[in-house]
């Protein structure tokens, strides 16, 4: 016998990385709205590394902090290891990683929920959407309740039938030992909803003390450590270290002996998995001639003496996964916690979804995260915080957010994903984006702030500080375009050891500081009127001047995308019926339905012939009014 | 295929309350001990009320602490509000209670488990325990490998054959959410135990928001904490306060008129649960003219809005429960997190145990807590301390450690449940004592901490320290016993003062220290060469004269009992033979195997006539030269 509560505006179905986005961002535009959860115990769970961040990963968690999301809030108060990853490269991919303290960060977050206002949490697996006239209208529970709402997002992470593989062992099972979740799946299948299968993998945990250290590298933070989030402002410390170490050619030989018991290669495992965080037996094949794989050891918290092997995801039958881990520097007595383990799930085909995440074929459903087939903490964070922004919008009203590529990296990954689709867990990397040097980590919050005020995520306050911060940044810029800066002994000697090539004549400030052997506070002695400014103004002065060239090209191929991106095409288009175009490129057109010629023209498939011929038919149709 | 480990000495089964405590003994004995969870998340979980104590349980915790076991110092560093119940009756039935903070309890366990010598945590199902002679040789577990042992505890708690159960869903699981363990049961069952099923229940957690707590009575904690651990040196703080409702007519209305959709009284609950923690439907049925029953509401830690609604119990369908919960006083529009839901699970039959918790019929097969037909966790530790002490006594070739009901509320549990045997899940309470005012909190270290010196789990210093506070005791007792004090116009009006007779000639102190209406510290202005003594000693020198008529009478009827005690029965006597014993007598007798005439004469069933002619018969045999 079914229940009814009070109806709620939003439910989001779940509470891992995506679905506490999505259900803050719901409830912070005013929606009413239930979060479901398996486990309360386990909100905002990793289950795999206990780190965010990390290349292009990094990025999207500062600009979920700048759109008004709560990951890099959550990251600051519970990571205990920063470093900047890449520093040697260009700025455009310096990217933030942060060890977490696993416990902790789940503390946060749900604390963070439970404290949310017009956010109820509750622990109930629901089993089915309900709908009427192709939107949705309500979901129902396990124990017999069913709530009435007006948009659905579905956030299941890995638990839709769930399926965990080690070896020739296999059990029904989410991550980390908890239930799976069931009836879901037939129920979207239901609605039409196309589902795929995939599979991801994590790696062993092992016991501190059973790790020989003395040998292994020692991977210390960073001493100046920049948060995550921009309005963080007592900065983390660094309380805990990491070590490298490598796989060996005895550990290759293992892994080859022992393929025919691996489920993978053995066929037992039917999911498709993410070729860019592959196993160690994918590897192992993948790069024969490699004669090693890193593998970083990394604490699970503060208050525990877990390890997590990062690099060494496996579904190994467990023994196997033992002889390798021991024939590891270091590891030669590893004691295993947890065993490595490759977890099988449903999710839907991102082709299914609009730009603002929303499905197409039933209105107020929504997907985010691992669900939409991305892998990744910071992937789904991403795309909860989006899809919870465009359900309260559409619910008030409002217009939708699609973020574009030149937006950021948040953009980048959802046109990726509802574009092209996949076939394997996507995951964000900084050569997925045709604008790295204009999406950088460190300028997210002048790219994305102002979007989370407009949207009423961000108060507007913060968009001012943000406004002032970039005012004083082009103020100095300003400034040193026009200090002179005369020829004098000191200042050749000085470039001199710079090995940079002498003044002949004075200049200004700025050519100097175009020179890429020099900074900006190595010039202090020769700028002696420097007024005192923040590091992340500095930075950005230094950045704006020394890539200028690259920036403005950049921003010229902006606007180009930006142009084929303003051509909208109707997104019930029938391609079917353009015979002009090559029959491939109308089966992806009508697979995709894009909103406009960009997305169109990126569709894999889709050559620049049949852009072409889809303009001059647009404009045939146009002129016949027809549009 | 199976994979061999290396050999353990210990397996412990589970690392819940009982695990736990067993685990870590074995290990500070010197065993290399295995300790197996299904969650490595959820190392000494609290599934149910979020408090360590309370009456007869905090006496447990206490001897836990003071025989060198671990829950004690976990709860103080884990609890946020202390209170010393039943303070306005005698001190035998003081007991502490604490709130506390469920996420920190379960990381300081954790750790403490990942931090000891010689004992490896991990995270894997145990499906079989595999037998040589009558002997146990190994585990196997659900990934496939193979760890040889000598001894092996279960301690699976709810989590045997789990079946949750919430009106009328139902489903296969472990509390909060965990993955119920399966094919162990019928290992068990093959190897010849006897198992039972039993079940309990939990009530729901609310959102504290969602609570008016405008008109509810206040319950803080107290003033003066006194710790669990003896050897607590910083007395923790209280950070949380607790709150008191009443559930009303229109709550047992609604109660009764759902009594069909009850799986309780609906016959959909095998189990039997128990009935010293009724369900709320249970008490509504049992004591129909109560109009109301307590509620406390208790703060799940101190970083979440979770409240445990303590009291409220129930398997009632989830739009029942929220029925029956918006009728109670502030909890008109509460908010349900988590549901309240039953548990099913197997337990083994206490009566196929030996008093040290070995099984009878397999060697070096132990058995702790929810496993053996208790609840709660404090009965949990308890059993898995002696479990976990006997289980290395044994392999080291030591006499085991058997606590009798004189030495302890751990002795009596364990009495009982071995004696007696349980029909429902058994819980600690003072009534089951027969010597109350010797057992009490207060002095569980004078009563214990030598035993745990002399097993080896407390440091020799640890003795040292108690029989010096002991000594303190005693000579501070002499010292009031010789003491004079003369009749004085002073002593009098203050005698008077108390309604205490005046004194005519003048007395030793001790004897004003007997009257009731008198304390120690009000006499002090009358005692001028009083030592400067600390609040424990204090407290035990009080007592000790205050109580002391009662004291010597149960130290007598301990004579007695230890008389009988010290009779043994040869654990094989076939007492189907003994034609002088009453059938249904011999039957019980040979299902206990009784280890001495004491414990046979608590057996029930067992009538004081067939102990004389059990006695006669052994005398007989003994004279025979047969014993
Ligand atoms: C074995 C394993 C390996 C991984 N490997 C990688 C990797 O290599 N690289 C990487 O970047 N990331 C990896 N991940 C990370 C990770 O799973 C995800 O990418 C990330 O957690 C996805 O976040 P999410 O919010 O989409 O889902 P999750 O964090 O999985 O959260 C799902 C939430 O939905 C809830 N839920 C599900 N179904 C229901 C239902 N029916 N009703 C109510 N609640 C429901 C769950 O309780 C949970 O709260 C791995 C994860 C696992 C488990
Ligand atoms: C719904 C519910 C209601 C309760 N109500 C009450 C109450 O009213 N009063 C009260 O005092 N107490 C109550 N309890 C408290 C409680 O369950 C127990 O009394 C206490 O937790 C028992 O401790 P334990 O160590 O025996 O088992 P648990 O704490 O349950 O721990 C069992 C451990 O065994 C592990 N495990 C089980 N099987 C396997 C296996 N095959 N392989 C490996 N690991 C395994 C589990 O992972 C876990 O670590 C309730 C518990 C629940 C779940």
């Amino acid at each position: 016998m079914l229940f009814s509560s009070e109806p709620f505006d939003v439910a989001v179905v779940g509470a891992g990385h995506a679905g506490i986005e999505a259900a803050l961002a719901a409830a912070r535009l005013g929606m009413k709205t239930a979060c479901f959860t398996i486990n309360l115990d386990a909100v905002g769970n990793m289950p795999c590394n206990p780190a965010i961040g990390g290349t292009a990963k990094g990025h999207l968690v500062r600009e979920i902090d700048a759109l008004g999301g709560e990951m890099a809030r959550a990251a600051d108060a519970a990571c205990i290891q920063y470093r900047m990853l890449n520093r040697g490269k260009g700025p455009a991919v310096h990217s933030l990683r942060a060890q977490a303290d696993r416990v902790q960060y789940r503390t946060y977050m749900k604390h963070a929920l439970e404290q949310q206002e017009g956010l109820q949490l509750m622990q109930d697996e629901v089993v089915s959407v309900e709908t009427e006239n192709g939107a949705v209208s309500a979901v129902t529970t396990a124990i017999g309740a069913c709530h009435p709402v007006r948009a659905v997002i579905i956030a299941t992470g890995t638990f839709l039938g769930g399926r965990i593989i080690i070896g020739d062992y296999t059990r029904e099972s989410g991550p980390d030992g908890m239930a799976a979740a069931g009836p879901l799946t037939e129920s979207l299948r239901a609605l039409g909803l196309r589902l795929q299968r995939f599979k991801t993998g994590t790696p062993p945990r092992i016991h501190r003390r059973s790790i020989d250290l003395s040998g292994l590298e020692l991977q210390r933070g960073e001493e100046e450590i920049i948060p995550f989030s921009f309005d963080t402002e007592q900065p983390p410390e660094n309380r805990a270290v990491c070590y490298l170490t490598y796989t060996t050619g005895r550990t290759h030989e293992i892994i080859r002996a022992n393929l025919n018991r691996s489920p993978l290669y053995g066929g037992r495992i039917e999911g498709v998995g993410p070729r860019y965080c592959p196993s160690i037996e994918d590897k192992v094949v993948r790069f024969a001639d490699k004669p090693r794989h890193q593998l970083f050891l990394e604490p699970m918290g503060l208050e525990t003496e877990e390890i997590y092997v990062q690099g060494f995801s496996s579904s190994m039958p467990f023994d196997v996964q033992r002889n390798m881990l021991h024939t590891v520097k270091g590891l030669e007595h590893a004691e295993i916690m947890r065993p490595a383990y490759a977890i099988e799930y449903d999710c839907v085909d991102p082709l299914e979804l609009r730009p603002t995440l929303e499905t197409k074929k039933i209105r107020g459903l929504y997907g985010a995260g691992q669900f939409c087939g991305s892998s990744g903490y910071e992937e789904a964070a991403a795309q909860g915080l989006i899809a919870g922004i465009n359900a309260a919008l559409c619910l008030k009203g409002e217009k939708p957010l699609i973020l574009d590529r030149a937006d950021g990296y948040i953009g980048t990954l959802i046109d990726d994903l509802v574009t092209r689709g996949t076939n394997e867990p996507y995951r964000m990397m900084t050569s997925r984006s045709e604008y790295r040097l204009l999406l950088r980590q460190d300028n997210a919050d002048e790219r994305l702030v102002p979007i989370g005020v407009r949207v009423g995520l961000n108060p507007p306050e913060r968009g001012a500080r943000v406004r002032r911060k970039y005012e004083q940044v082009q103020q100095e810029i300003n400034r040193v375009a026009s200090v002179g800066v005369p020829v004098t002994d000191a200042l050749n000697g000085f470039l001199a050891g710079k090995n940079s090539a002498p003044l002949k004549a004075g200049c200004k400030l700025i050519d100097l500081l175009r020179r890429p052997e020099l900074c900006y506070a190595d010039l202090a002695p020769f700028d002696p009127d420097r007024p005192a400014l923040p590091a992340v103004i500095r930075e950005q002065v230094e950045i704006r001047i020394k890539y200028a060239g690259y920036i403005d090209r950049q921003e010229r191929d902006v606007e180009q995308y930006r142009k084929l991106q303003s051509r909208p095409l109707p997104p019930e288009l029938d391609y079917s019926a353009i015979d002009s175009i090559r029959l491939e490129a109308r089966q992806k057109l009508n697979a995709v339905k894009p909103l406009n010629f960009g997305q169109a023209a990126r569709i894999s498939g889709v050559s620049p012939a049949d852009i072409t011929a889809l303009m001059i038919y647009m404009e045939t149709r146009w002129k016949g009014g027809n549009a």
